[in-house]
């Protein structure tokens, strides 16, 4: 197999279509977006949209399909959501119920199909700017915490910002913020820097999802806005059927990292 | 009365609610973000809503009130849109029908409003930074026009992008782009810099909303996306019923035009 990391984003989808590529996302297609996929009844749809409005940083929607249509048009034209994900989660009423590899079995008229940016989008360009990006190094997923911070409610969805954690040296905190103020579309700046307890975090080496990382002398914990939070508050409202891509097992866009910056 | 620049949000809102303000709103409680307003009944709300994020250049929403609320609660809690705007125009099925000072007659338990974000955020950091605005110079509306290119459409909404056109010295382009790169949420960077035929501007001089103004020797005609868009976009639908506010009598907001930059 040619290397998955120079692989275009078409090609990724057909091997993952076939169900050829059954693995975590990350690595392949380098410099292409992945994006978390959540697929809901289109009576729950603009309530979602509505939140995603009003809560752009931990909710950065990138495309949304038409009612019953399983093609992302604006960020993979051709592309089909029932297919091209290689890991399906299914909940039922806010249980994961199944774990699928296509949505042959699920997939029907009444449903809408969200992608949302996740922060994969400007780690990249943290490590290109030697910004450490630690869970990366210790190869774990990265640590995300409930805080105190209440999101903007819309309609029957409600719930906290969830953060993801970066320990970054104290002398880069400042780049760390410039680079990723570039990417607003996908989370963009820090919301806290610094002391967790300010929001709500009670102990740093335990995230409430993901993997602790280490936090060195000197290293300061960056908090961003995390995707979880749009799945984690759907969640709390117990759909019939709720659809997500497996953890780590994203959707890979046509766009390209760079065209979500903003210069 | 008071120096009406150097008024707070509230104080001009509660001025424009008992109609003591009835003039247009530029240069009136400086620094804070002046906003478009689009009041739809709320079967057309998800498709406003889906074609607003599918083209967050020339539709960048603000906030949005629950389904009968005229409240913007994200942008200016405690306010009411059924009379902080100073003057309305109610379209019905697309035609103007009239121009009123308050929704008395016309608000009901249907109806959504969306704020969404103007230039006038972006033109203030302009003139900061020693970039001419010729409009302001020239004391009249800024000059319109209706492009090749499409929108993306959403549901019962497409049609053209409306751009706005400013005249930048060759020398200050770069500065212009910066400047309002820094502000995606109203606008954000450009979209056409030089030749206007080549999104199908057919005569400079004669543009389709608001007024010419003088392209001087040495200046570069500089596109942006116009928040007339989505305005145009919907009147095309002819809706049983539409309300927006009167051309320059905008809603002025809590929101600091500097909360609406990335960095």
């Amino acid at each position: 197999m040619e290397n998955l990391g120079c692989m275009n984003p078409k090609d990724v989808r057909s091997l993952i279509r076939k169900n050829q590529l059954v693995r975590p996302t990350a690595g392949i297609a380098q410099g292409y977006t992945q994006a978390n996929l959540a697929i809901l009844p289109k009576e729950l749809a603009y309530d979602f949209l509505l939140f995603s409005q009003r809560n752009p940083k931990p909710c950065p929607i990138l495309d949304v399909t038409e009612v019953g249509s399983p093609e992302p048009k604006l960020t993979a034209p051709g592309a089909d959501l029932r297919y091209d994900v290689p890991k399906y989660r299914v909940y039922k009423k806010g249980q994961l119920y199944e774990e699928v590899f296509d949505l042959e079995n699920y997939w029907n008229k009444n449903l809408v199909a969200f992608l949302l940016g996740c922060s994969f989008t400007f780690e990249t360009p943290m490590i290109r700017n030697g910004i450490p990006v630690r869970h990366i190094e210790e190869n774990c997923n990265v640590p995300m915490y409930i805080t105190n911070i209440e999101c903007n409610p819309a309609g029957v969805f409600a719930g906290p910002v969830v953060v993801s954690m970066r320990p970054i040296p104290a002398e880069l905190v400042v780049r760390a913020v410039q680079v990723t103020s570039r990417f607003p579309a996908v989370h963009g700046a820090p919301i806290h820097i610094g002391s967790p307890e300010r929001i709500g975090i009670k102990d740093i080496t335990k995230p409430d999802f993901g993997d602790a990382v280490t936090i060195n002398q000197g290293e300061v914990p960056v908090f961003w806005a995390c995707g979880v939070t749009p799945q984690a508050v759907a969640m709390r409202v117990k759909p019939d059927l709720m659809i997500t891509h497996a953890p780590g097992y994203m959707f890979i866009c046509d766009t390209r990292d760079e065209d979500l910056s903003v210069f």
